[in-house]
């Protein structure tokens, strides 16, 4: 499969959406996606990180260096990418934070070729921060256990569990349908770039981090770095956003919780988090997929005690089933959906009416021009 | 660390550059490294990649999601981002191509902030494409064994040898210096920055791969996909851009190997790659670090009777050992170094006056505007 983003298949969607008369006003904010990208500033960095002296270099061929298998490495840290968009300024900086068994790549391109979230909110507008977290993809991890096991210095039940998803099982868990391989009537996911999406489901080696998390500190330090921005998190990192808060709040604009569980904080918890903007997103057909249903409705009664609670503390916070907002068929993996763009635009709009206003200017990027 | 890039260290490092004498006119083709950054396309997609039924979700905590152990999942795959600036059709897009225990990450900003290769070739009017290698960072990797070998399925000695390097080790066999932690008095890399520089290094899974390594093919299909393209490698994947012209060499318009070695081709293999305008590159001191020293000495030594037998088969072919260029202390880092914007104008120097043209247009990204 090739990328060819169509301009036809931008034009048709917003025709449908418009027709459909959800939100109307949205197109009018639309940029010209064809358009060239125009940027401040981009880079990548790392935040985090902690070195330790291990036998890190177990996995060195024999003979071939001669180099000491006890040595200092990194670990925990973050790997960041960013852009921003000339103009910038004015708008909240927006951390995506992929989930399980997915990296950056998630908020990119979709599976089949149209644009993704993180460039959209640049054109948008919006700095835009795209972490891998710790222990995936870039962001590197911790061999050290696995090295051991095959040296017999440890025992195999001592190795991580590396979690991913097959085919079947995704279908199910994000919910394309009630059962592989049968869709959902109206359900919102590219179907015919699954084995293109395939391409994105990695490894989790979350198993070999400690606790707590360090993508918690690490998306709280991101913040302070991006001089306050709005943290979003989805599925395994949906509640990320509220961990990274609990950390260090200081420079946390708002938190998006998108298709994640809600865990019940404490009340000294609850009485930090109820200082934050929060929005929490879930998709459509919550119950009806054959084996995760019952998660799914677990996770939306969980996270409506949350809402309840925020809002009980004097907290802004919205609970938005999509199908309540007018947007049907939604998946787990909504960003990556036909009508990503028009989620988007909604969400965009919840950050702008409520997310906090920022004070401090980002500590990242060589702040080319003087916008 | 944060990344403040300065506009007053690339003033300096030019002028140095300059006063030095070294590659004049160089700086009049120098973009203005402080201005906005236009695009006229960029994002990001896979190549290769091959379905396996396999017991990958072996990870999956036991009942919490009631899936099979065996599921369809891809394997071999291959994540690439690329980014092409308005106006590019007239340049050859490159591909960069990073080394062992590092990601597409090694082409990006330096460890102390200043602008790498990636951005730097796109500003200079080249498309460019960053992979990561099929098995490591974003492109995933086959946990597969790992698993089976927690649960009792094989024994520990199956594991993959999971590669890394330590402070110590790199410092030698990167040539920052002699031994650790004494540097080079000439040496060009950012030891400052070695903290940052640590978070960089991630562990290599290319011992999780099928023999041959998937990414030469993968390297052929994105040249294809490119509509042509030179093929850059670093260290462990010096002869990486080699191995994909002898998978397919119908789009590759040129392979650039930096700090790799060279194991001799067959003469028919030789026949083929001598049709590819080929550039080898090595930095400084070679012999002079205590390890690694004979290891750095037999690559340079392979790499000339390479390029003796490449000319002598009738193709253009230079071994390039920078000090003999006018630059001086030079790493393994190179693209990190201090100087690493001036060894960049030299290379597309070569590049420009080498690399075959193109003939087909790219087949991915969605060519917003018309140049």
């Amino acid at each position: 499969m090739r990328h060819q983003r169509s301009v036809a298949t931008l034009v048709v969607g917003s025709l449908a959406f418009a027709i459909a008369g959800v939100g109307a006003g949205v197109a009018a904010d639309r940029p010209d996606l064809t358009a060239p990208l125009v940027l401040k500033d981009q880079g990548s960095f790392f935040v985090g990180g902690f070195e330790t002296r291990t036998n890190a270099t177990t996995g060195n061929p024999a003979g071939q260096i001669g180099y000491s298998n006890t040595d200092v490495i990194k670990t925990g840290q973050m790997y960041v990418q960013f852009q921003a968009p000339k103009g910038e300024a004015s708008r909240a900086p927006i951390v995506l934070l992929h989930g399980c068994c997915l990296s950056a790549k998630t908020w990119e391109d979709t599976p089949d070729g149209r644009m993704g979230w993180a460039e959209y909110f640049v054109r948008r507008g919006h700095a835009v921060y795209l972490p891998d977290q710790s222990s995936r993809a870039r962001s590197g991890f911790d061999a050290t256990t696995i090295n051991q096991v095959r040296l017999g210095k440890k025992p195999p039940e001592k190795l991580p569990a590396i979690f991913t998803f097959g085919r079947e099982a995704a279908w199910d868990l994000f919910r394309f349908g009630p059962q592989y391989p049968e869709p959902f009537a109206d359900q919102q996911f590219p179907i015919e770039a699954l084995g293109e999406f395939g391409n994105q489901v990695i490894p989790d080696l979350n198993a070999t981090l400690p606790t707590p998390n360090p993508t918690y500190a690490n998306l709280a330090d991101l913040a302070r770095s991006a001089g306050g921005a709005v943290l979003v998190g989805h599925s395994e990192s949906g509640f990320f956003p509220e961990q990274a808060a609990l950390a260090d709040s200081s420079n946390v604009l708002g938190v998006v919780s998108i298709e994640g569980q809600c865990p019940p904080p404490t009340d000294a918890q609850l009485a930090s988090l109820a200082k934050i903007p929060t929005l929490i997103v879930f998709g459509d057909h919550l119950g009806d997929s054959k084996i995760s249903g019952p998660l799914w409705t677990k996770a939306l009664a969980d996270c409506k005690a949350f809402v309840r609670r925020l809002k009980a503390a004097g907290g802004t916070a919205l609970l938005a089933e999509l199908p309540k907002f007018g947007f049907k068929g939604n998946t787990h993996m909504l960003m990556q959906d036909r009508n990503n763009l028009e989620v988007a635009d909604w969400m965009l709009d919840w950050i702008r009416d409520n997310a906090l206003r920022r004070t401090a200017k980002r500590a990242v990027g060589k702040n080319r021009s003087g916008d």
